[in-house]
């Protein structure tokens, strides 16, 4: 008896602009898996093999690598004590690591689904959603790549009695795997509080393209939110309220207003403080604009950086090269990617076709 | 020859929750205006008649009257020098003063069509919102007053040579009138750059009904301000961005999602400081919950308060009398109003009928 199925997770990108850990947008770069069961095998952890960006990095060690970490967190929280034997994986992916394009989060949602499925554990989207936020406390990235297209979201806080009744550490619960990471790390985990993550789908005006500008250098997440203050100032406070309350809605009207949503993607909580690990972003959020490109409606940091994300209607070869080209008077090269929003977000497939 | 004309002015709800300073709600109390101009009389200035709530407070003197100043800053930033000669107006008002339900943003915006009707500008909706925004730098009420409906809204920051150049002084032009006020006042105002104030309609959902109640108590918006502080923890402005970006959509959605909508009703920017302004706040927001209260959708501040506005589909009533009673037990009595979103905005009628 053998068994197989392809778990296909988008990229996402966070923020665009005002939205710091809110919203999300799914996109279509892609993580792929495709997994066998075969009984007849004997290896009791998965067995990884990795192609694709990011290849040579990825852990293939299933213990240590964050997707069958997930899974195996996925099927512990709900009473399965252990993969299925036979199980091989191989992944392959599309989303560059650490530019700001959720590769993490997209591990962490093909975990979902790969424990999900390997468990029979029929869990809901929602249900799921709950554990990607006991492993990820920011939810715009897992989100988006689990439910599909551009979505916000918000946490619950829990109540303290909540906290101490389900030992929920409101923090990473995979933070650093310890390096003797075995079969019996994570034994018990945590399961997770149900509905601590709400979200909403927005709409999306089918005539605005993205296009994602990819320098050749990474940027960790950690160290883009080691740089952000504790505090803000009201005014900057109520500067990024009011443009993200605008822009959610104004992407989704055609056409596309450039004149409003251009202005509505200013940020002052995250952007301006990511300029020193990100050569060139000052010149090109000044330097590219609708007056100076037409078609352009806005442009921002992918989450943390440093990819940059733009949105246009029209002229995005033109876009891209005047931003690939600020890169390269810093020295940097750049990939760039013409995407498409993206509404299935992360799916399972039976077989392995897809 | 004479000529009359009517102008209607809704009243609004700002910040429902977490969009402090950003969304509006125009709902159906209203400020109403009959004006007639008849050439053969000979006052130079308006005349005024109030009638209505506040009628013993405003003022009469057509140089200290918000609106009638408002009409002549709008009359003078757009090259006419005086009020045309006998003008009458006969105001009856509907919307209670300092209870958080947009009396002054109501105000201005009577006196920007009034302004321009008077002195037959053409000035667009779009341009009037410039010259409401040099009155009152917030934009929340008077956006939603002027447009109608459920509103979010940007203020541009203007640059350093904007400033300087039209002499903005980018607060209110019209702050505390001198008491010797009179013609000679604001001669020459400035006059407002274009396009300062970007928004947006959002949908409504048609199940949506508004509940206001408004207990018997002022509270100034000045001292509603001065009780907030000047920053705010990176968690509490992610906590309100979260829930700003969900309940603009979760409003729009039919039918509506209590589960979704009551918790990004929720605040830490304004309602949490606002509490020893208005006593039983706390207990308002904690006792009246979509499982208390069937039907129930959201509760929050109206504005500055101390007004409470609920959003409910159903059991309105009830909900209505818990809230009043909670103010009773601190020794305050409330009016109820049941009330419509509305979508017309403020409105110019010819004639004196409505």
């Amino acid at each position: 008896m053998s068994r197989s199925f392809t778990i296909k997770v988008p990229c996402t990108s966070s923020n665009i602009g005002p939205g710091f850990d809110v919203v999300g947008l799914s996109l279509s770069l892609y993580l792929t898996l495709r997994v066998k069961v075969d009984a007849s095998a004997d290896n009791a952890a998965p067995t990884l093999a990795y192609t694709g960006t990011g290849a040579s990095d990825a852990p293939l060690d299933p213990y240590k690598n964050l997707t069958t970490r997930t899974a195996l967190y996925v099927l512990r929280s709900n009473g399965v004590s252990h993969f299925p034997r036979g199980v091989s994986i191989d992944v392959h992916n599309q989303v560059p690591f650490g530019r700001g394009l959720g590769s993490s989060g997209a591990a962490v949602v093909a975990g979902l689904l790969l424990g999900n499925t390997l468990g029979n554990l029929g869990l809901s989207k929602d249900r799921l959603l709950d554990h990607a936020l006991m492993i990820e406390r920011h939810p715009d990235n897992v989100t988006a790549a689990l439910m599909g297209g551009f979505v916000g979201s918000y946490l619950l806080e829990l109540s303290p009695e909540d906290r101490e009744a389900k030992d929920v550490p409101l923090s990473e619960v995979l933070p650093e795997y310890p390096p003797d990471a075995g079969e019996g790390w994570g034994a018990n985990p945590p399961s997770p509080p149900r509905g601590i993550g709400h979200y909403i789908r927005f709409g999306w005006a089918p005539e605005i393209k993205v296009i994602a500008i990819i320098p050749h250098f990474e940027v960790s997440t950690a160290k883009a939110r080691g740089v952000l203050p504790d505090t803000y100032s009201k005014s900057d406070l109520i500067f990024n309220l009011q443009r993200l309350a605008v822009l959610t809605t104004a992407l989704t009207r055609s056409p596309p207003d450039p004149y409003l949503i251009f202005q509505a993607m200013q940020d002052k909580v995250h952007q301006p403080y990511r300029k020193g690990l990100i050569p060139a972003l000052p010149q090109i959020l000044a330097s590219v604009t609708p007056a100076s490109h037409p078609g352009l409606l806005g442009i921002c940091l992918s989450g943390a950086g440093p990819t940059i994300l733009a949105l246009a209607t029209d002229n995005q070869q033109k876009i891209a090269d005047t931003i690939c080209d600020q890169f390269k008077i810093e020295g940097i090269t750049c990939d760039v990617e013409f995407l498409q929003v993206t509404n299935d977000g992360a799916v399972v497939v039976d077989g392995d076709e897809q």
